[in-house]
């Protein structure tokens, strides 16, 4: 049995507009002594851009700094050292919220404290809402019904696995697009779905900006940006 | 150009528990004169359930009656309905906000209403926590890491077209279990996935249940119940 401690909070904050957070959320937020946020090395953390207005005077708070270009996998040793101060915070009986973009879940970075507390502490996860239907509702595009099949597909994977994987669904979307903007056009382009493909970056933000994926020219793209293709576009009618 | 008329808001009210609605949906269901809601032909709808403590006396309710079980795919004619009736509001320049589980566009009923309505009227869809990942948050288990690749499968496909899919992933949700659940015990069998499988319904419902999916030994569940097989149980340590 575990011993009496804190709770840690994995808190998924949303894709970007504050609005976009769960009462659920908002009040672990508001309750909690501690929270933790990943940030890239240098600059804002996002996630605490997005859960500031709801945060309140005095909280101590654990920055989380590590490099998040696409291609660069998280360092175990600031993991780590963060999950070392998160257990001292947790054993001393104060909750943590470890906050994180979308979802702690579905590719968020929430998963590495998971990884290294999870044994020890009670952890419960509250569910955000994903890049995934955010950026699907700011095209104003559906991303699946019915008995469609839906593929969540990291753009890093190899051009073979990625030509394979799009050409065998019935929507798709493209996560982490960054810098393979070009090779994921050229193969979309190969599939003859270049016109069934949609690019969001930044979905919610206020720098957000949607296009058809064929109007995008430049080669590189912001590590939040997400590409759509849908199939079987009147599949609701 | 569009005429000057009201705004229909695809609002996602999220899985089930009322707290995982959003600050945004919160503050269009509080604001429309009028509120659509799908509902099976007799009893309860779940979307007004969790969205009933955020409404406010004396707005229009408008409810969209009928089969919801696996399989029946939904009546047109029920469809045309309503749209006429929600575009007689919109005309009339007052607001309308359709509600439905999860996210509007993520296997979501509002569909039906956005094919019907989109050419005409001006739309904007409020992205919901979809049963996805509160099955994932609810099993403490996360659902995708790095370059995962995850796919969404509705359980009504056929047995071949399940296996080849469920074979083809890192991580799978198979979605509308219902009366498919002994079908797809056979195959998550088959492919040697039992142990890696977990069964969860009416996540974050009161009503609540998650198992091992080798535990559950009835043939058929309820229609919003879900199974989530994982690949790389650690691919985030």
């Amino acid at each position: 049995m575990k011993r009496s401690t804190g709770t840690l909070y994995g808190v998924g904050v949303g894709p970007g507009d504050p609005e976009l957070i769960t009462l659920k959320a908002l009040r672990i937020l508001k309750s909690v002594p501690v929270v933790a946020w990943p940030a890239p090395l240098e600059g804002e953390s996002l996630a605490r851009t997005i859960a500031s207005p709801h945060m309140r005077d005095g909280q101590i708070e654990i920055p989380i700094r590590m490099p998040i270009e696409a291609g660069v996998f998280p360092s175990g040793a600031v993991y780590d050292e963060a999950a070392k101060e998160i257990a001292h915070h947790l054993t001393a009986e104060r909750d943590v919220a470890a906050i994180c973009e979308g979802d702690p879940f579905f590719y968020g970075s929430f998963m590495y404290l998971f990884g290294r507390l999870a044994d020890a502490y009670t952890i419960e996860v509250i569910p955000g809402i994903t890049s995934l239907t955010a950026a699907a509702a700011v095209l104003g595009r559906p991303l699946a019904a019915r008995n469609d099949t839906l593929a969540v597909v990291p753009a890093p994977l190899e051009e073979d696995a990625l030509e394979r994987r799009i050409a065998d669904c019935d929507a798709c979307v493209i996560i982490k697009v960054g810098q393979h903007l070009s090779k994921l056009r050229r193969v979309i382009d190969r599939l003859g779905l270049l016109n069934n493909s949609h690019y969001v970056e930044y979905a919610t933000m206020v720098n957000q900006r949607t296009s058809p994926l064929s109007d995008i020219m430049v080669d590189s793209a912001p590590y939040f940006s997400i590409i759509l293709i849908h199939k079987r576009g009147g599949a609701w009618q």
